[in-house]
Parts: structure tokens; sequence; C-alpha cells
């Protein structure tokens, strides 16, 4: 009963993560009925750009546009190379960014340890940071993998694999967010701003 | 900071409706990031598929593919030519078929009027309703516009259309819907329940 070319595209947006069959058909629709005529041609040609377009920076392994030999982070001389921040991914490069915060550079690991899924230390770009940690005079090297079971596993065991290099190894803090309210933390979160409390001087 | 190609999917994606630029960029990143190297691909081939494959059936506006010569309601014999359902949109037809309870045939208004948005009985396909029901015996007319104030205006001005025409008009039943709670119902649903109640017999 669903014309074929409009089962197809919902078929190819319920693929996508947190989109089911109504919103994908409800974005079918949409695009069929707007009058933005070029919307969907924009997104089809932004879609087909978007592997040619992107490489990876041999370094840091940040996602950089395809004609640059670096990426923007590695390629700034005012970013300082002796501290690296590991994240697991590029979204994650793009939060601390935007702390405006961060003067060093990153590595991206693309993933965290899993067991569960089979991801092992030689899935993500492990050995290329303790080959930057010995060839790039790096003092400090701040873990910044997800606070949550496989981020943690994968800080351990970077911080195992750090040890041997003369290099400061910190983690992110852990406590309440902000904005939030102690009533509402859940009780691993009100525990680690509890041991990690600090002195108010 | 964030490389082209990106950040043009991740605009293009943001002007679809419900999809704000954190959502965006999360589907944008989980294309670049699946293995399923072919889902961008395939999701940029549907879309440029969609307009060309798609097109109006030209008795009763319903979405059907372009190489047909009407839509697969209007070419099954086995649906009753004198029973037209008015509908506003494609989507309310696909609604409809899925209760697999109605035999007749629709008409697809394509939109509802409304003066606010400047939408006029001009910009519907009412010229071409009014038509079918003086040249094909139609014996009743079902309004299936919204139950909401654009709907039930459009209804009304059909209604006083097809009045001359010697036909039976009806409107779909108002009502609590099935599974609802009496306590959760709004006000006016409550009050058509109550103004429409049904005898048991």
């Amino acid at each position: 009963m669903i014309p074929e070319p409009i089962r197809k595209l919902v078929d190819a947006f319920s693929r996508l993560p947190g989109v089911g069959p109504k919103t994908a058909s409800r974005l079918v629709f949409f695009l069929l009925r707007t009058s933005e005529e070029t919307l969907a041609q924009t997104l089809a040609e932004a879609l087909q750009n978007l592997r040619a377009g992107i490489d990876y920076c041999p370094t840091c392994f940040n996602i950089m546009e395809a004609e640059r030999s670096q990426c923007m982070v590695c390629a700034d001389p005012d970013r300082k190379k002796s501290l690296i921040c590991v994240v697991e991914d590029p979204m994650d490069v793009l939060a601390l960014e935007r702390t405006s915060a961060f003067q060093g550079r990153y590595h991206v690991l693309h993933g965290a340890l899993s067991p569960i899924e089979g991801i092992g230390p030689e899935d993500l770009h492990i050995s290329e940071l303790l080959e930057r940690v010995q060839n790039d005079d790096v003092e400090e090297v701040i873990l910044a993998t997800n606070p949550n079971m496989e981020g943690d596993a994968t800080a351990m065991y970077l911080r195992q694999q750090l040890h041997p290099h003369d290099v400061r190894i910190t983690r992110l803090a852990r406590g309440l967010p902000m904005g939030g309210d102690l009533e509402y933390a859940d009780q691993n979160t009100l525990l680690r701003a509890l041991m990690g409390r600090q002195e108010m001087g």
C-alpha cells in the first residue's frame, strides 16, 4: 500500500538511533510536504559528502577535513604538546573545546575497552598514545574517558600502561553536576562527591 | 573547529521536525562511527529517489509511485466508488487503511482551511472533490478531517459545499479514545462523549 520510494526512505531513517518507524514516516512525509523543495536534496548531498570529506588526524585520530594533513588542534602551535587529554570519541573533543579551558592536545581512542562487545586494547588507538608519550616530552596525560564501567576500565588499563613512563596521570573530577540537586543525585555520584570533597580554605 | 562536511549534515538534519542540533550531531557521529558503511549512502539514495519516485493520484490526490496512472485504492475495482472518505493528508489514508474497515475510496485535501496560515478553499483539492461527487454517483461522503479547529472548520465548509448535492454527509465519531481513562479525558472530549452517547440496547 505504501509506495516503494517512501518505504525505502522510512526503512533507512529507522536504522538511525532513536528513530522508530513512526518518527521515520513523520520525517518522510514532512520532506514530501515541505515547501523547502531542496531539503531532501541538501540532505542527500551532505550524506554523500560525509565519508569522502572526513578523515582522521594521523597524530590524535580526531576527525578532520580530508584535505588537511593534521587536525586543527594538532596544527595549532599554541596548543601544548606536553599535555594530552585522552577521550573515547570525537564528540568528546567538541564538548571539551566548548569549555575553552583546555590548552593541550587530544588523543581519541575511538571506543573504550569492553570485554562484552569484544573490544580489546588492540582495537583502540592505545599503542599510538604510548608512542606519543614516549616521543613528545609529554608531562601530563588527562584520562577523560567516560565516567562509566567501560570508561573506568579503560582509564585503569591506560594508567597501567603509562606507569613506566615518567608522566603525571590524572582523571577528570567526579562529583555533583553543576545546577544539580543533592536530593536527586544517585548514590554513587554522592559517594564520589563525598570521598572527593575539597577544602574550602 | 567542526569539519565542514559534518557541519553541513548537522545543519541539514536540524531542519527536520523534532530534530535539534544535539540530536542532529548525534545522528551524524553515529553515521561516521557505524560499521554499516552503507547507511549514509542508502539514506542519500532513498532521499534522492523520494521526489522523483512519488506522484499524486489524479483522482484522489493520494501519494502513489510515479510510474502508476492512479493510486492502488482508485485502481482497485473492489473499492466502492459511491463512498468517499475525505482526509487532510496521505498519512491519514495510511492510518485508515490500517483499520482494514473502510471499503470506499479516499479524497486527500492536502491540508485544512486556516485563515491564520492563509490557506483558503482554493489551496485545497476541494473543487475536484465536488466534481467527483457530481460525476461518480457518490452516496456518502465521510468527512475525516482532524478533530481540531482547522479540521472542524474544513468539515463545516465542505458540508456547506456538498449540501446542494444529493449525498449523505457524515463525520467520524467523537468520544473517548479506546484504552483511555475517563479521569484523564479532557473536558471537551468528555463533553462530546456525553453528547454523543449511544444506546446500549
